[in-house]
């Protein structure tokens, strides 16, 4: 943990960088430190998945970007973060403010040329059952 | 908010409409009205977005479907819908029965031909942290 | 229910057999016998689906692999299974070791060659509207 998983019209992979866009978004998790300087999230565990929907219905499907003398075509994006359970409020506004703050900087310009909406929410995990195998820890907890 | 993520098996790309579900369901979302008579959802706010798997595993894997004398090929559709918390029992049930009417309606033809199954579920988000941008709330907020 | 639901990087789809994976895993989930020797989970509500992210970002982007003498190919895969609320502790653990077990045993060699890491959750469902349609569970309560 963490993983953000993003969803998304297809139609702004036309739009956007969106392989710049997980790499920011995974920078911007990677160097949040609390009180004490410790890096919140390890670098072994930080994910960021994004997926373009092959279908989508957005609003009411254009009508109001027509006759707002624009094109009818809508984009969506939806962010989840789902981080353990158990972080401090602050812990939890501070990332957010962080994943926030590049996205809004990547984001911009699309903002200001199409008929978009982005959402982006933090989850905190309440499984039941969790495990996890990996090859990749190891690489960053080497004396 | 609300958004409605479908995920199902790819093979029904072929036997339905998709793009078509996902109008029909966004245009039964924005159809519900609360007591007062507003609609309970903005259309600014109404996203659907369909996920055809690439791969996938149902049931036992056709056995069962072949032996009753069709094929093998089963279906899956799960359609969770989130919903900001908050809302009352009675909106979330009206919500549900509008969804599931607007799907089962589409869906009647694949339930007679087809060994599939369909789940919709809808969850109350109780995210930690919630932030939207957007360039089409300001469509339907004009005076 | 259940369903399980994998995201992963894409770049897996080269490395292992993804839809062997996914009947591995239904299978394990079906292989399930509760105290009384009942299955735990009805053979007609039984998926998996599994996505292929388009685009993502793991970790430091590859740079601690390739420092390590490898390369900078992460892969990462989230295994998701969404349970109806309600069972035993002793059920759930006892499906999170079968589904991990399983996992283990298919994903062993990618462990050995490959910097990746696996995320095995289960979620209880807490869903505040729940719907069925289904032509698939008659085919297994025939007389």
């Amino acid at each position: 943990m963490p993983h953000l998983v993003i969803l998304y019209s297809g139609n702004l992979d036309a739009q956007t960088d969106m392989p710049a866009l997980c790499r920011t978004l995974a920078d911007a998790m990677l160097s949040i430190s609390d009180e004490t300087g410790a890096p919140v999230y390890p670098p072994g565990g930080t994910r960021v998945l994004a997926y373009p929907a092959a279908h989508w219905a957005v609003s009411d499907g254009g009508a109001a970007g027509r006759a707002a003398g624009g094109d009818g075509d809508y984009g969506f994006m939806y962010l989840n973060l789902r981080m353990a359970s158990g972080r401090s409020d602050a812990i939890k506004q501070q990332v957010g403010q962080a994943v926030l703050a590049a996205l809004k900087s990547h984001v911009a310009p699309l903002l200001e040329r199409l008929h978009v909406g982005f959402t982006l929410q933090i989850d905190e995990g309440h499984e039941v059952f969790d495990a996890k195998l990996s090859s990749l820890h190891p690489l960053f907890n080497r004396a």
